[in-house]
Formats: C-alpha cells, sequence, structure tokens
C-alpha cells in the first residue's frame, strides 16, 4: 500500500490506444492495492500543433495567450485517460493545473511552482479515486494560466510527489531506465539499478536526456524517490536516490559515460596577461543571453594569454561576433572558432575517493591515439572535449576502460 | 462610444485566416472608440473532433471529463484571437470560463448561467482592451469545469451583455440576418430589419435555426438588444428587441414563415372517450425522455377518440413502442404513425390584432391543393401539419399570399 505519482510523457499517450494502455497499467497498481496520482503531458505532437497556430498569429506570440493556448494539451489527455480509466470500471477525477492550484510565479512559458493545495487530491485518493493532473501547468496568484516550460511534465510529477509525500514518483518513459551510456553507441552498455541525484544531474545535463534536470534537481531536494522506467514493457526500471544511502554499498567507482555534440568552441588567442581580462571578454557573453559550459585559461610560452570556452552550437556565431569586438579592444592576436567538437564525461559519485580515474580515462583516450583539446573536473564528474570524429571510438574505449560493459 | 459583446461562432473562426479577419472587424470598432467584449466558439471541426476523441474512450463519456475535454476547444481560439489582436497592435486579454467566474449550475453538458463577475472585464476595458471570453463553458461553485450545451456561445454573448449591460450583443454568423423565411426556398425572402424576441423564438424553434433558442429567451428576460449579421460581410443585419418598442412601428401583420422536416406524426386512434386517457399516452412519453410538439385530439363520429401528436424524426420508433403498450391497456384500435410530414407556421406579432390571418393562410393553401393535417395556434403563430411533399410550394404560396415578397 504505497502512494506513487506516474507522470507518463508524450510519447506514452500518444495515441486513444496508448492512453488506454497506461490507463490498465495505473488499474494494475490500484488492484495492488496502491494509492494513484497520475500526471500527463500533452499527446506528442499536439503541444508543436498548437505553437505552429500560435505563430501563424503573431511572429513573437505572446506568452500569457501562448501559456492559455498550450496548456489545453494535457488537459485534453487528463479528460481522456479518465474516461479510459473509467471504462475500466476504476474511480478517477481529473484536475488541470488552475483546478489543483498548482501555484507558480508569473513567470509565462517558464514558471516555477510555489505550493500545491493537496487537499482535494487526498479526499479524492481516500474516495478510492485516481487523480489525474495536468502536467507542464500551473496558475499564478491572479488566476492567469501559466506552463512550466518544455518538460515541465516531469517537475509537475516531482513537485506533486514532494507535496503529497508519495513513496516514489515514477518517470515513465520510451527507455526502460538510465544506461552506463547510449546504448546505440555502444552496445554493451548497462541499465543501472540505482544512480545518485547528483550523478544523474550530470548525465542528464550531458545529454543523456531521460529526465529533465530541473525535475531531477527538484527531487533532490525534497528527497523524493524517482524511479525512471518503460511505458511499454514492466521492469524495475532505474532509481535515483540521494547519496547517503548509496554510497554506504559496494558501488562502482563510475556509473556511466555521458556526452554531447551541441557545443562548439570559441578560442581568443595572444591576449595581454592582465587582471579582469577574462571578465572582459566573458561578461559580454553573458549579456548577449548566450551560456557558457567549459571555459579554461592558460599562460602561452610569449606570456601572453589563450582563452578557450565553449556554447551551443547553435549561438556560435553570435558568440564569435560579440568575442571579435572585444577581443580587438583588448588587443588579441585571433579568434578561432569550431564547431566540430564533442564532449565526454565520465561520472560517478565514486570517484571522489578513488585516485587514478582522470589517469584511467587519459590512458584509455591515449590507447585510442585520440587528443584531448580542453579538460575540466567535479567532484563526480571528468570531462573532455576532443575533435568529434572520434567519439564513438572514445566513449567504447572508456567504457570498457571503467569495466562498465560488466554485468553488475 | 458603445459597449459591444460580438460573438463570433465555429464557422467564423474555423481558419487561422478567419480569426485574423475576426480580429480586424474587432479593431474596426475599436477605432471607432467603442468598448468590444468577443465571445468565441471552439475552431469548426474542433468540438466533434474531441467528441470523436471522446467515444473512442468511453461508449458514453463520463459527463465531467466530457467537459474538461471539449472547454479546450475554445480555449484554443480565445487565445490566437488575442494574440491576433496583439499582431495587430490592439492590447487584448483571454478569459477562460473559469478565469471570467461564468458560474454555473453543477449540470455538465447541459449547465446554465448563475452569475458572472464583471470586475475584472470592466478594469480591463478602462484599460482599452479587447476582452476575449471563451463561449459555451463555465465553472461550477466547486471550481468544476462545465459547458453550457451545443450552441452555448450565443448564450455566453448574451450573458456577457446582460451582466455588462452592453448597447447591444451582436452575435454574427454566415447569414447576414433573420429572413422571411428560408431564401433557398423562396427565392424572393427579404430580410427582416427587426423582429421582437417572441417572434425570433417562434422562428428559431421552427428551425430558422440562426441563433439558439435559449440564448434568444435569455436576451429577452434581460432586455439585450440582439442583433444578428455577417461576419463575412458588412451590413446592418436584423435587430431582435422589445415587442414594446415595436409595436409602436408600421408593422406588418405576418413577419416570417418557419417550416421544418424534422418530426413525425405519431397517432392512436379508436380510444374510449373517458377523462385521463390523454395523460396515460402521453405521460409514458414525457417519462422515455421523448419531447412531443404539437398535440390535437378530436372525437371520432362512433365517440371514440383519435389522439395526434409529433415528435422528432428520430425519436419515433421510441414513441410508437411506448405508445403501442398504452394502447393496448387502453383497448385503442391501432396505432399509425408518418414520418413524411412537415410543418409550417406563419410568425408575427401582428397578427394578435389582425383577424382573417388564419383564413389567409388556409386559403393559401387550399388554392394549391395542400391538405392540412393539424393546426395548432398561439398568439403569434399559426402552424399546419402537411404531407412534406408539399413543403415548398406551401411556404412560397404563404410568402407572397402575406405580402412578404414586397419591399419593406
Amino acid at each position: 500500500m504505497s502512494l506513487f505519482v506516474q507522470k507518463f510523457g508524450g510519447t506514452s499517450v500518444g495515441t486513444v490506444e496508448r492512453i488506454k494502455a497506461v490507463a490498465k497499467k495505473v488499474a494494475g497498481f490500484r488492484d495492488q492495492g496502491h494509492d494513484i496520482v497520475v500526471a500527463v503531458s500533452a499527446m506528442s505532437g499536439e503541444t508543436n500543433r498548437l505553437i505552429a497556430l500560435a505563430k501563424e498569429m503573431q511572429a513573437t506570440p505572446d506568452p500569457r495567450e501562448m501559456d492559455v493556448l498550450v496548456s489545453t494539451g494535457e488537459q485534453v489527455t487528463i479528460a481522456l485517460m479518465c474516461m479510459a480509466l473509467k471504462d475500466l470500471g476504476y474511480d478517477a477525477r481529473s484536475y488541470t493545473g488552475t483546478q489543483v492550484k498548482i501555484l507558480t510565479d508569473s513567470s509565462h512559458m517558464k514558471a516555477r511552482i510555489q505550493d500545491i493545495d493537496v487537499a482535494p487530491m487526498k479526499a479524492d485518493l481516500a474516495a478510492g479515486r485516481v487523480v489525474v493532473v495536468a502536467g507542464f501547468q500551473g496558475v499564478d496568484e491572479n488566476g492567469n494560466i501559466t506552463t512550466l516550460g518544455r518538460g515541465g511534465s516531469d517537475t509537475t510529477g516531482v513537485a506533486l510527489a514532494a507535496a503529497l509525500k508519495a513513496d516514489e514518483c515514477q518517470i515513465y518513459t520510451d527507455v526502460d531506465g538510465v544506461y552506463t551510456t547510449d546504448p546505440r553507441v555502444v552496445s554493451s552498455a548497462k541499465r543501472l539499478e540505482r544512480i545518485t541525484f547528483e550523478e544523474m544531474l550530470e548525465m542528464a545535463s550531458l545529454g543523456s536526456k531521460v529526465l529533465q534536470i530541473r525535475s531531477v534537481e527538484f527531487a533532490g531536494k525534497y528527497n523524493v524517490p524517482l524511479r525512471v522506467l518503460s511505458t511499454f514493457d514492466d521492469g524495475p526500471g532505474t532509481l535515483i536516490t540521494l547519496d547517503e544511502e548509496y554510497s554506504t554499498m559496494e558501488q562502482p567507482v563510475v556509473s556511466g559515460i555521458a556526452f554531447n555534440r551541441d557545443e562548439a568552441k570559441v578560442s581568443i588567442l595572444g591576449i595581454p596577461d592582465a587582471p579582469g581580462v577574462a571578465s572582459k571578454i566573458l561578461a559580454p557573453i553573458g549579456d548577449a543571453n548566450i551560456e557558457i559550459d567549459v571555459i579554461v585559461q592558460n599562460v602561452a610560452a610569449d606570456n601572453t594569454n589563450d582563452l578557450t570556452f565553449t556554447v551551443n552550437r547553435a549561438d556560435v556565431d553570435k558568440a564569435r561576433a560579440v568575442v571579435e569586438r572585444v577581443a580587438t579592444e583588448l588587443g588579441a592576436r585571433e579568434v578561432v572558432t569550431d564547431d566540430k567538437i564533442a564532449k565526454i564525461s565520465i561520472v560517478g559519485v565514486g570517484m571522489r575517493s578513488h585516485a587514478g580515474v582522470a589517469s584511467t580515462m587519459f590512458k584509455s583516450l591515449a590507447a585510442d591515439a585520440i587528443n584531448i583539446q580542453m579538460i575540466t573536473t567535479s567532484e563526480i564528474k571528468i570531462s573532455v572535449i576532443i575533435d568529434e570524429r572520434y567519439l564513438e571510438l572514445a566513449v567504447r574505449g572508456l567504457h570498457t576502460a571503467f569495466g562498465l560493459d560488466k554485468d553488475q
């Protein structure tokens, strides 16, 4: 007898048949005596259809009206889901973000949840009903409809679980868990039984896009046990838990290998070696709303500096324009950009207490004759930037080097 | 400087282009200095699409969830309409039924409006905004989404006009007003400049489906001047007003001729002539939720009674089954049904004070050798049931007989 919040994304509820299949899955949990709160996304394709309509109306659609528009997507799903459950003989009740009072700030299209009124949901659960809540949406204190931004349905699920003190927040997706790396690149990649919130954050932010980063942060903050599992198969998925519990167990040094090809590199060569130079270069980048990821600075042999940073590939031309202006002012020698790069990170709470993780990584890359362009490290990850042509080769080598091919 | 509530139906907002055209029309009224509250329906086809989805989920979809589902249709339109207005440079704000607090009872799919909170709308109007309200929907006192039933957007428009004490409620449709009869049947049919609420009720209930009956009743009750006009052309349309104003003017005896082919006739022949017989027959029909329109009873030559009534054609088999059971109990001779009938009504406030209207009608029908099967009369209309084959012939003859072909 547990209370589960179960979140189903757009693909899981993409057709009438899939909504019926989800209803059957939920019914199975009810049969076992569990209390269930379901959070759902819009049927896949629907949000994009609505956004396309909006763009036909206004080049930059009004944010308040955009939220009124796109929030209809989940509203359709909650109604259909309740009908499907009722058709199976299970009592159910739907709630929009407004109805369940998912109170947010007023930042349309990227609102943050502040509070949830759990009383009506608790009454429904006590009456034996499945509660079905529209994900992704909320309401501000003036009754305006807000949305949490893309992927916000995960956040809704976690917020509901936190507010209801649920035993688990289960995120159903089209994969059956979190893997040691992308199985499309390394066929021997393994599903992880468990991973810590911190590791998951690093994995998610580095391109293993199983979960939205925000929802993982949220779950970590409120200590909501989060489980990623498949809508279409049965299986335990991957449990995401607090470090404390996890570190008491025997655990591998490195949990997984994340990577992405979304970044580009901007280098400013031959900058005078003087205080404040880095901020003179990076501040205008921030002002231009360009997000920076890795930053590396080194003193060159001639006592000038080389500064290199990475940005999203889509922003590289904008970043170059900003940097070239500053580079002229500073008397720098040259600005070079490269968008044929890849970032690979090894992630693991275990590496905190194990020496030699970095050297294992660099040895593995060297053995494949892969040149490392940049390196950054944190407590639980080491990232390198390499030529994107060697991405798959590098990931496969590292997967073996850290023993991730073996069954756990 | 007037306050107009303007209601646009599904056809008027059926495409992106049409929504933009409506926004231009509204903008034109703003340019003239008028305050505008717009009530809109779902884009044409959308409500049917949603209902079809619901029926795939549940043979008889849950009414509460049905309202959650179909109310998304208007919510999409209000957002798109505001975007279109903003794109033209006019400030606008959308409201769902919940947001503008169109308080209704809890009868899902057929709710009745009880109250509207006008304060936020008045504030918006004062700030120079166009207010765009979702038609057809409301909210009950527990925050459940309700809908007013098909055609409820007209009712929303009238209710808004009444609550805001608007100068006029303008119902935009795909016709340019109310006609003396259906122009597809009588090519010389004329648009009426004015018609009374009572006349409009008779015209609407008899098949001139320009407006929903409920909205006309509502407008009459709260004395909201109602104007029917075309979304696609400019023109004055038809103003629907109170009898009192109207009767001070020179007016024709008969305003229009309405007709329909939706009914079928059920006759029970040879019933014993005893008190309470009619109710014994008609009560079970009411219990079976079958609506009865015309009822005629006559004593036959052999001192038995013949009772005939009409029902919607879709209900005739159900009605026959009910009546046959009662007929056996009563010892009636025979039950006969006929669904090849048509009802024609002449409607006009003027006929109250004019003798000879009925005889003009019967003479006209006789001149065309059309047999009258049933007759009923009220203060402002006379209806006859005839063989449906003669419908067009009869309507054309009556249109001429009452001088409706002439320019007013």
